[in-house]
């Protein structure tokens, strides 16, 4: 792990980022010791930092905290890339010329079924305008939501809003199949735009199979004939039951999967 | 600064705290080289524990820990007592048998004028039935409307939620006054259930004053005559100025202190 390019393990207990949830953070595929769509998760960092006002560190600094970490040549796992507004005292206002504090992780690659297993969880996502879309640090909802689904033994549980729109999943978003089109639930007021989540929509439209953003209700949910769900460390995954209803498909993995290795995720190749 | 019970000034950078904004906290008045309201605080933070499924370490283990940083007899200031999920590694799902990590740290006195100039917050306040009312780490709506206050030159500033909803301030519970009785909004889906909100609620009942839990919408503020905002570091503070208009009254603020006092907020006295 490297804190501002150095290596540590520790960190000051007056960050921001712990305090305040007052950071962001990008979760990246390591394969065969290069990190995968680096130039995606930067471009959405710096647009996040924009959003919160954090000054963004710069693609040559990131990258070179990432290249100093020397992930093995053949080796596999997960880059956690992390950004707080260092340290303060006391107050929510961001201290006038706060910089971003960095920290860079590895992480072995997680256990990765092909198909997921999914439940309904009762922890609801809230509506935040000011923060929807953003991967900032104040995930007290996916904990909670990803303990329900840990105790049920679901695979992934998928959360609703508080209008009873379904949403995402705790670490993925979704992606759901009606009359022909695949379409992905908009994300203005919750929910994280992920990077896998825009290449799938890109690929979907290249395959004329992309319906793009539209919300899909709870009461809707039974007439979903195939779902998948996406992030950038295991791509895309079918599901395999949803609430105890065994769904079919799934062939639009495989389909998917050139068009995405074309775009970066060089691990679906 | 004491982390489980010893002097640090670091944490591991793989606290959930940091990383999922997954612990609580509750900021406390000292004065006179005392704790005040402590039961009051350590109450909400149980049973915020229990919301969170985060084992409480104990009134004891808390009191021990707040009595070891020893403030000097004649102190005043603020102790931050944060409770986090401890370490784990990627994964929203709290690991199993998680034992909170308690960090404790003494800080100054902020500057308190007597009365408070006040605007509304362009950044609103998310709906989450799941956090609403919980102190918890994620605060990164309260930071940027802080910062918006801040760049305005307000002491303070309203936050609404989606629904136009004046909900509360960034670190200040809210009242008003409404046909002679007081209100404060309900925060069953955002906001924070201060423990000074409670005193006040109970004092402004006991003058027969209190008007209990209603909405205020933001349309409805130009009829408020007066507005309180508090917290368990001031106590309560009228609003001069609500949006450039300036607000009269204020004497509530004299009546409520001898019941507060005796409730507790030693300060007021």
């Amino acid at each position: 792990m490297l804190i501002d390019g150095i290596q540590a393990t520790q960190l000051s207990a007056t960050d921001r980022g712990l305090n305040y949830g007052d950071g962001l953070f990008e979760t990246m595929r390591v394969f065969r010791g290069k990190v995968c769509l680096l130039e995606r998760h930067l471009a959405r960092l710096r647009e996040s930092c924009r959003r919160i006002a954090l000054p963004y560190p710069g693609d040559h600094v990131l990258a070179g905290d990432i290249a100093r970490l020397q992930p093995a040549a053949d080796a596999a796992g997960v880059l956690r890339l992390l950004l707080t507004r260092g340290d303060s005292g006391r107050g929510y206002a961001p201290p006038p010329g706060a910089t971003a504090r960095r920290i860079v992780a590895l992480y072995p690659l997680p256990h990765l079924p092909d198909e997921l297993t999914v439940g309904i969880c009762a922890t609801r996502l809230g509506r935040s305008p000011a923060l929807g879309g953003l991967k900032h640090l104040g995930r007290l909802e996916q904990v909670l939501a990803a303990g329900e689904a840990a105790a049920a033994g679901w695979d992934e549980g998928l959360m609703l809003d508080e209008r009873d729109r379904v949403v995402e999943g705790t670490r993925h978003n979704l992606f759901f199949l009606r009359d022909g089109q695949w379409y992905t639930p908009p994300l203005d007021a919750c929910g994280v735009a992920g990077v896998m989540r825009g290449m799938v929509t890109e690929a979907l439209a290249m395959l004329g199979l992309g319906g793009g953003e539209a919300a899909l209700r709870y009461d809707e949910l039974h007439e979903v004939e195939e779902l998948l769900l996406c992030n950038a460390v295991v791509g895309v995954r079918r599901v395999s039951e949803l609430a105890g209803r065994r769904l079919g498909g799934g062939r639009i993995v495989a389909d998917l999967a050139a068009p995405l290795a074309a775009a970066g995720a060089a691990w679906l190749a």
